[in-house]
């Protein structure tokens, strides 16, 4: 009989040597694992022969502590934290595009104001947002423009620093 | 004799199906070809089935070339695209916690308005900022903390929409 564990989220930041290579490692590592990668990111840190991983991924929290172990056995792998919701600040970057006219403009214009979002392109039948915020708030604001008609989106995945 | 090449920074889009797997294939031809990834982006698009990756890699333009026609074999990919400078539009989110006190603090909160910057929060000794921009930009910030001591920082590498 095999034991039921319940599927959760987890945020994970790694810190990796820049070497050739220790993505691919990271990633088969997820994937070996059966870890679901929700989004990924990887990135230049304050020393330039470190980058950082942050991989949002959900599974059980078994599969999440066997994971855990198996990344510090990799040899670029310098450390490793999961970054808990309640003492860490999250946040991802939306590029959207949405298809405008006359009509639709002004409302678009007034959530793009209430989000604090920035206009970064304006053309005569669409226009090019960039928001900030935790993966909450970027969900509500993708389905307030999808009436509107999505043309294309971008998110980055999340980045998370540590309280205090 | 071999050819000699000039190595070239190139935004590459990549559209794939959420498989397990896909970015594992993905970074391993990246690794394979000998493109060192600066950053790579792994997020969810307007379709759930697909995520979008976006890399920032520098290499030949042949080399270039040789990884995009590899790419487009991978069953998992549906769309690639090179994001040319002068016309696309691209960003990335920056979280940075600097070290402060009762004299540095006016200091950090000038240059913050400046870039339109965010305070997410604030210790005693420490402020964490978010910002968003192209890569120039955000390098300039990230000098602009160094003098007063950065504990930690986070980017997302770049995501990219083309214009109009």
């Amino acid at each position: 009989m095999t034991e039921q564990f319940p599927m959760q989220k987890y945020v994970i930041s790694i810190l990796v040597a820049n070497q050739f290579g220790v993505l691919t490692r990271v990633a088969a590592l997820f994937a070996r694992r059966g870890f679901n990668i929700d989004s990924l990111t990887v990135g230049e840190t304050e020393t330039p022969q470190l980058s950082r991983i942050t991989v949002v991924a959900h599974g059980s929290a078994h599969d999440k502590e066997q994971m855990m172990l198996q990344l510090e056995k990799l040899e670029d792998v310098t450390e490793i934290r999961e970054m808990a919701p309640h003492d860490s600040m999250s946040r991802e970057l939306l590029l959207i595009k949405v298809g405008t006219d006359s009509t639709t403009r002004h409302e678009i214009l007034d959530i793009v104001n209430v989000f604090r979002a920035k206009i970064i392109d304006y053309a005569r039948d669409s226009i090019c947002i960039e928001t900030t915020g935790e993966t909450s708030k970027i969900d509500a604001f993708i389905d307030l423009m999808r009436p509107y008609g999505i043309v294309k989106l971008c998110r980055t995945g999340i980045v998370a620093l540590e309280r205090g």
